[in-house]
């Protein structure tokens, strides 16, 4: 009984790790499908979006099942629960993904505006801050999920100098830039959303593995 | 011993309510501080926001307690893991409330751009959607849960027409105007997403109740 317990919980593992490969992959896509004007690539993240909603909801049974079953003691409790909350986390980011790929579906009926401003740099810290998030839940690393909560700042830096940038030197000067700034400014936005929900998992980890809560506190 | 479960329970649903009821009083403050410009009022609710999280910390400790200790069966577990799952949508609502307000702040230092067009309309929305999805929760109420799903795309379709308004007659009219149209675009996709959030808590009482996941289905 215990051995077959201890699998399931190896088995859950691999489930999350699945996921966020998939959630990376989406994030990845979406933006190499607004750097190349691609709507099929947007079309098709949009499409597997579907997979990974159907991913979330077998966790969670998995989960809810793990624990009716197996009456878990604290520490694989707040295993099965951090893995519960991090299932939410990628899901949801897989669907900012989506996001993100509605708006490139706008944006290639319309001339290009300009090579992205700091689009793909907050792309980039984005998808490292996830893969970051899920590598700290693998290996029970703290410090890993530290780094995670210090780069959010960053995130916050880039999305405002992009959002500044669309504003002023964009939208501002020229009022016929406006219908392709603005989904460039959501995008942004999108994309510090992705970079909040991998600190949410980072947070996750650090109580999953110190039975401390850091959510709502600041990094140290 | 059950009774003593059963009264813990009853506190998790007290402390849920509670925290719905913030939730909403956030929202509703958040909306009159952008009506009457009131940069006191938007400042008090982002100062408040501190409650709800440490709320949303103690309530999560507060379910994991409640399975460690008492060993749940199913029907009970399933009402603390949507408890958990609920916590964490009331607690993205304030913070988006948050983000709303912090928009407000922005805009309080410039001229009024005009009556916020369907704004106050989609708040009149999300406010009903919460209200009424956590007490779906409070009533184990299926039909009242459904209506909420089915509201969601009445709040997708202000929230698109809000945007189109702002971009067409304003922004690209008159440039002069984006610095003020861009924070009020963003405000009526914050409160669209508070919208999915009392979507996401609808569709999580129906999994309570019925055992069947709803998410990321269609409502009937």
């Amino acid at each position: 009984m215990q051995r077959h317990f201890d699998e399931q919980l190896k088995d859950l593992h691999q489930e999350i790790l699945k996921m966020g490969v998939m959630a990376q992959e989406a994030i990845y896509r979406s933006i190499e499908a607004l750097k190349g004007r691609d709507k099929a690539m947007a079309k098709d993240v949009i499409a597997r979006d579907h997979k990974i909603d159907l991913m979330e909801n077998t966790i969670d049974e998995q989960c809810i099942d793990l624990i009716a079953r197996n009456q878990p003691m604290a520490g694989d409790l707040r295993f099965i629960a951090t893995a519960m909350k991090i299932n939410s986390d990628l899901e949801r980011i897989a669907d900012l993904a989506v996001d993100i790929c509605e708006r490139v579906e706008e944006l290639t009926d319309k001339p290009l505006l300009k090579p992205l401003v700091d689009i793909p740099k907050l792309s980039t810290i984005a998808q490292k801050m996830v893969k970051d998030s899920i590598d700290s839940f693998v290996a029970r690393d703290i410090e890993l999920a530290k780094s995670v909560m210090r780069a959010d700042s960053e995130a916050d830096r880039l999305r405002d100098l992009v959002q500044d940038e669309l504003i002023n030197d964009y939208m501002v000067k020229d009022a016929s830039t406006v219908d392709r700034a603005v989904p460039l400014l959501l995008i942004a936005r999108y994309l510090e959303r992705i970079c909040d929900h991998a600190t949410n998992i980072a947070e996750d980890v650090i109580y999953m593995v110190e039975g401390k809560v850091v959510k709502h506190h600041e990094p140290e």
